[in-house]
């Protein structure tokens, strides 16, 4: 499999007109709020989706381009594997996000805690049930310690 | 935007030869065995990935055809808004797993709990940082109280 094409069900919205000052994670983007618009082919989809509180998009990083495999990322200074970062600059430049959902309107999610750029190109929505994600024992390399509210 | 394209940047191979059998989340492939190959382009970008004990992986569920915008999931015998679900027949059809992460040789990771099906196309790599994903207050919807160990 060479190429794999994906098609966009969707825009997300938010404050950010461009990539500088978006924060680096929804935990430093809290209290920002944005909209994400579903096309209305997926709209359906979205039934039930008011009852969860956080939902997790899947999203196209589209102002990244090219990338290299060795980074400097936003929380050290010391250049480190792209795969051990957030980086948006990646091969396939896929970002995913976990955001609080305040309300679903018609085809129309409106979300909070977003650190999202504006006009980002949605490519998923997934339900965030902590207990797929919940990890017991960590380590979390290079940034042990670095992160900091 | 109409079209995002995207290339694997390696393969994960399991002991899943088909859908049929997969557990639904990693939670549930505890102690189940994998490897990924990344392509040796990209090779480079795991530098300093060994430090950290869980890893995201992102991927193209290659053997999806199709979906259906209500869906009955694993957990539930009503129909549901598809991005309500984990279902892999969605339109983008991309996957997340958190995996543990064993050991780094060359090119290749060894991984646990791994519920993906052999020779899965991989996108892409993130750290797992729990702190990013922690959320306080949570509403499940239709799946609350359903996953069961």
């Amino acid at each position: 499999m060479n190429e794999i094409i994906y098609k966009p069900i969707g825009i997300i919205y938010s404050p950010f007109k461009e990539p500088f000052g978006v924060p680096p994670q929804p935990k430093f983007g809290k209290g920002i709020k944005g909209k994400v618009e579903i096309f209305s082919e997926y709209c359906l989809g979205l039934k039930d989706i008011e009852g969860f509180s956080h939902i997790i998009l899947i999203y196209h990083f589209h102002l990244s381009r090219g990338y290299n495999l060795l980074t400097k990322p936003h929380w050290d200074d010391k250049k480190h594997g792209l795969f051990t970062t957030r980086s948006p600059r990646r091969p396939n430049p896929i970002g995913i996000s976990v955001v609080r959902l305040l309300g679903v309107k018609d085809c129309i999610l409106d979300i909070e805690d977003v650190d999202i750029v504006n006009k980002t190109p949605l490519l998923d929505i997934k339900p965030y049930v902590p207990e797929f994600n919940k990890e017991e024992v960590i380590k979390l390399g290079w940034l042990e310690g670095k992160i900091k509210s």
